[in-house]
This record gives structure tokens, C-alpha cells and sequence, in this order.
């Protein structure tokens, strides 16, 4: 809706209207939500997403289901996750992998016994948030394990990197003998093999300490976290964390089978309620103003009695795809015509006067610089949307 | 979520996961929903909308509110319907406008009590689904109208046209007598003034026997309707009717205002639902393919071992925002990969093999022609934007 109350001739504003007694956003919010969401979908729809019983808006996990050769899919999840990371331009982030066919031949070499998997792993899953002593002395203490194996558990799990310690650990005296690790360390090295070739291992840290305590996953896991960043204009950091998860669930689905066989699956899943937070915050911190409009240009006059003409222009406007407003006066003063683009963030302004009309041309100005250029009449949308097209 | 049963290697499908047990809709459902969701919110942006409170995904009103220069946002208003239904492509289309205060002052000019003008006006409703003959009986019968009375209004009711009429009516000894009526059509031959301006008034009939129920309505009235078409290939035709309405209702915003006055305002309503079924009917009886994804590309080898090859390709295309799919299969069929494009309606597919890589060239095809040319590398972006961008 837009609504204009008081005197003010140079505001107005426009809200579209709300259906039922949804959530309370407010259009700042609404306009970081919904960027955070073109992002998401531009991303699944990038690579051949296809949507179902739900409005796009509500979606943020992906998932690829199917019988596929090892790793393409998993290398394919992976680099959704750094797309949209770096789209939306949290920050520095890292994506930290690990396979559970690692993790639990790593306990058995550890000498962990197969009914104490799922609670070691639990706590290795802490590490993120506690030094290794805790976590050992609840492995010790509170589930009963050796300190033994406690201490060759804390040797493989501080370790990360890359290719080298795939191959590194592929030559480990101990989980080479295991079945299990030895077949997650070969997909693993062949995983990074992909993700090189996608250009994206520079983000990716294969980690032994990563866990994930979701029981389901059978394969290959991930986390994506945001790293904390020295920032002078911020005086409370925001916090970090986790901002997107997945992995590989063969076991989970099967549903889709008519004969009730086993899907094999990997999917992501997109923390939005966690990036819309960051976000939020980091605007907030640093008052940047966020638009709530995405009007490229304001259809303005300088004289008296040029509605006529600006309702001409901004048809032909409208009529080229360009997102363009007028003030709704008569006569509106260029001031307040000027003024409106300030408080709305609009970067353009076209101006018609009698002496533009005679030659032809439209004038264009820059808002935030001020300058003026005129511009031929017929190369105005072009010009248009050379000004506004994303960097 | 990417689903693939069964040993057919060419075939996956991707599908987004759907979170809570909402509505059933089909992938081809939703793409048609899709469709007309981008033209409603595409067209509410290009006019300055803003979004508040909930998903744009909701919305189907749009409004403007606000003291302003008479006519301006009631033409523009006008302009969004013209666009969104040009847009969407659902076949030839009117819009018919009227002006409560015309409606009114024709009541009182033909002799109706004024205690009678919104039951009347109820019976006027009615004359796009009922013959002049039978609403007359509902006036006299019903209503107790006159007969002289009822003949009256029957001779203004038929009346449609656009500027000429208007300049008629305006000259029309009882109607330019009656104060409001006299307002009204002046402000309707304003308003068809700005949408002679904005070029639509081919679509733009002034409909005296418009009346819309709602008794809110103040001024302006509207309501779009589709044309009945000849179509050889619909053996039943679709059901034609309103899908779009909306008009001035300056009398019930008072909320806006912290003082509590009313604020003026106009706004349009999208009658998606209808929208939504006309297209789906319509889809169902073309037997139109309609497409469930908007991939662009199928990034494909005609050789074994290549791979690496499509992987690095396609993290090209995806990296310069390119929607681009492969077979997750180390060496699929060429035929296969042909398939899986003719099954999914993906438009392209650009081919690696041994001779490309050495010539710095990718062999593109086009599906549909099957017409084949080698692109150099660097400008294989361009070329798949260039095919695949819409006329």
C-alpha cells in the first residue's frame, strides 16, 4: 500500500498489502529476508531445482536423491553451499567436512567399543564449543572410556586440512587396516579431487573433529560456519556459528520407491533464520540503509505542467521492464521530486523540461553524485539499465 | 529433491523439499503458479512496491494510498492490470470502468429513491451474468422499482464506450444536471485522458453497467474480464469471467492516520486463483509441455572419461550464473544425456569431448533442431544467455 498522510507533497510510499495476521516484519526486514531468499532460490534453480507443493519462499533445504557414481552429487552439494555463502556476502566462512565412515573407523582404531560409537561421537560433535580436555573428561568420565583411547581419539581429531591429509591418513599405519575409514578417506580424496576442479577448495576444510549429531547420516557430512572478522565499525561482534549443514543419508528414505528399496540421498540445509539474524545485526551495527524499494528511477519535471509528459515517459518506461515511480502531483517542485529519491534510495532521476522535449533528450541525473547527463530519448532504457545492472 | 529409481541412467529429477504438510500441488502446478506469482510481483515492483510483513509469494493487492492529484493513481492502477494481464498472456482482455458517483447520480436522474440506490445497484451487478429483461423484473418485482424508472436506467446500462461516450454523458441534459454524476465524468475523462497517455485505452471500456457489490467503493470502479476466444483446439472453452478488480475507497482507511482522518484510496485486487485454474484448464487441454525446472544447459561428453571435463565446465557456467545441470555418472550415453533434455524440455546442451578441448571450443546443441555449432570457450556464456533469454 502506499500512503501518503500530511502535507509533505514529496513522500509517499508503497506497501504492498498483508493478507492474514502473519509475522510482524518490518520492510527493512522484510527487504534483508527477501534478499537472503533470491539468493537461496537463484542458487537451487542454478542447479535444476524444481519446486513442489510449497511456495519457493518457504524452502531452503536441496536435496539430490538416486543412485549416482560416488561423490558427484556430495561435490555438487557442497559447492551450492559456497555459492550461496558467497552470494550474500556474510563474511569469511569454511565448510568443514568429514565422512561418518571415517569417524567410526576412527573409533574403532581408537579402540572405542562398537556400543559407545554414537555417545563418542556425540561428544566429539562438542568440539566447536569446548576445549578438547572437557570433551575428553566427559569421554572419560561421564560415557566411561579409557583415556587411552580417549587420547589416540584426541590426536586424529584435531587434525584438518586438504588433499595431503586425505593422503596422509589414506598411509596411517592404523586406519588404513580399517575397512570402513579406508573406504571414507578414498571418497573423500575423490570429493576434493571434484571440489578442486570446482574451484572451491580454498573453502573447504576436511575435519576429523566435524560429527554432526544427527544419527541418520551415513556418508559424507558438512558445516558451514562463519568465521569471526576484525571489524573496527562493530563493537559487538556478531556472533559466529554454523549457518548451513548436510550430508549423506542412504538409509533414511524410502518412500519414494514403489518396491520400498533405499534411496540414496544427500542433501543441504540453508540456517535462514540464523543468516537473517547476522544480517540484521550487521545492518543495524553499521547503519546502512537498506532500501525497501527497488525502483531504479524517479520520473521527474523541473516546469509546470508537464504531467502529461511525465506520464508518457514513464509508461514507456514501465512498458520496457523498468521499475520507475512518479510523484503523484500536478506539479510536483523538483526539490521534493529530489528530495524523494534521498529518503527512498532511488539512484535515478529522469528529468523531461520544455528544452529536453524540444531536443529530444531526457535528462538523467545521478542522485548520489548529482550529475547530470542528457540522454537521447530512444537510448534512455538502455542507459537506465547500464546505471542500475549489479556490479 | 533430486530423485532417480531404477535403472534408467539418463533420468533424475530434482525436486526442493517441501517442510510442512501444506497444499498438493504438482510440480507442473506449481510452475504455472510460479509463473503467474513472477508476473504479479515483477509488475508490483517496476511500480514502486513495497513489501511488508509477510512472503511476496501471498500477495495479490496492490494499493495506493494517499492525498493526491485526482486520477493519477487510479490511471496507474488501471496500467498494473493492463501489464499483468498482457503479461500473462491469458488471451484478449477488457477492463471495464465506471465511477460510483456516475452510478449514483444516474439513480437519482432516473428516478430511484435514494433509499433504494445500493439494492438497485445490486441488481446492476448482475447484468454480466443475467439479459437486461430479467434484472428489470428484479428491480420492479423484487424491489419495487417503477417501470418507468427501471426503462431508464435500462437505456444508460447499455451504454459502454470510451473519451466520445464520456464527452456524450457529459452533454447529457439529465446526467450533466445531477451534481455527482457531472463530478464523476469529469474525473472519468481525466482518467481516460492519462490512459490514452499510457496507450491502454484499447483495453479500457467506461461501462455504465458496472456497478461491483461492494458498497466500500467511492469513485472509481474496475473489474477485468477475459474474452471468450475461438480456438479450434478446446473442445470446451474455458469459462471467461473477472480476474481482476478493484477501485476507490476513500472512506475506509482512517488507520494510517495517527489523527484519525480518512485517507483516500485506490487499489487493484489479482484474481489468482482464477488465474491459476484458467491456465491449468487451459495447459490440460494444449497438452502444452510445461516445463518444471528452468535449467538452460545440460552440460554433457560424447566420450568416456571426460568427467573432470564436465565438472569444470560447468562450475564455469554456474560461476557466471548460467542454470546448468549433468548426469551424475561418470560415463553417461551421449544418447542418454540427449534424452534426459528432450524429457525435461532443458533447451541446450553443450558437448565436451577430446577434439573440443583441443580446439578451445564446446559443440552446442539445440534440442529442439538438433542443430549443432562449436562456440569458442570464453564466449560460450554469452552464446547459451543469448539463445536462452525470453523474446
Amino acid at each position: 500500500m502506499k500512503a501518503q498522510l500530511g502535507g509533505d507533497e514529496g513522500k509517499h510510499k508503497f506497501v504492498l498489502k498483508t493478507p492474514k495476521g502473519t509475522r510482524d516484519y518490518s520492510p527493512k526486514q522484510m527487504a534483508i529476508r527477501e534478499r537472503v531468499f533470491n539468493a537461496i532460490i537463484t542458487c537451487f534453480k542454478r542447479h535444476g531445482a524444481e519446486v513442489i507443493d510449497t511456495p519457493v519462499f518457504e524452502l531452503k533445504d536441496f536435496d539430490i536423491a538416486g543412485q549416482f557414481d560416488p561423490m558427484i552429487p556430495d561435490a555438487e552439494c557442497l559447492k551450492i553451499v559456497h555459492e550461496i555463502l558467497s552470494d550474500l556476502q556474510l563474511g569469511d566462512f569454511l565448510v568443514k567436512v568429514n565422512d561418518r565412515r571415517i569417524l567410526d573407523g576412527m573409533f574403532a582404531v581408537c579402540g572405542v567399543p562398537d556400543s559407545k560409537f554414537r555417545t563418542i561421537c556425540s561428544s566429539v560433535d562438542k568440539l566447536d564449543k569446548m576445549p578438547w580436555e572437557e570433551v575428553k573428561n566427559e569421554m572419560v568420565g561421564e560415557k566411561g572410556l579409557s583415556p587411552e583411547a580417549a587420547d589416540r581419539i584426541g590426536e586424529y581429531v584435531q587434525l584438518h586440512g586438504g588433499l595431503e591429509l586425505i593422503e596422509r591418513l589414506l598411509q596411517d599405519p592404523k586406519l588404513s587396516q580399517n575397512k570402513l575409514a579406508k573406504e571414507g578417506l578414498g571418497d573423500m580424496k575423490l570429493l576434493f579431487e571434484y571440489l578442486t576442479l570446482f574451484g572451491i577448495t580454498g573453502k573447504i576444510s576436511f575435519d576429523l573433529s566435524l560429527a554432526r549429531g544427527l544419527d541418520y547420516y551415513t556418508g559424507v557430512i558438512f558445516e558451514a560456519v562463519l568465521l569471526q572478522q576484525e571489524n573496527d565499525h562493530v563493537e559487538e561482534p556478531v556472533s559466529v556459528g554454523s549457518v548451513a549443514g548436510g550430508g549423506r543419508y542412504d538409509g533414511l528414505v524410502g518412500m519414494f520407491d514403489p518396491k520400498g528399496r533405499k534411496v540414496p540421498c544427500v542433501g543441504v540445509s540453508i540456517g535462514i533464520e540464523r543468516i537473517f539474524s547476522i544480517l540484521e545485526q550487521r545492518v543495524e551495527a553499521s547503519e546502512e540503509k537498506i532500501r525497501t524499494t527497488e525502483t531504479q528511477v524517479l520520473v521527474a519535471s523541473a516546469q509546470k505542467k508537464l504531467l502529461e509528459e511525465r506520464l508518457k515517459l514513464i509508461a514507456e518506461l514501465w512498458d520496457a521492464g523498468i521499475k520507475a515511480e512518479i510523484l503523484y502531483k500536478k506539479n510536483p517542485k523538483l526539490l521534493n521530486q529530489l528530495q524523494y529519491c534521498e529518503d527512498t534510495g532511488i539512484p535515478l532521476v529522469a528529468i523531461v523540461g520544455e528544452q529536453e522535449l524540444k531536443d529530444g533528450v531526457v535528462k538523467l541525473r545521478v542522485v548520489a553524485t548529482r550529475e547530470e547527463v542528457n540522454v537521447r530519448r530512444e537510448s534512455l532504457v538502455e542507459e537506465i539499465r547500464m546505471r542500475t545492472s549489479r556490479p
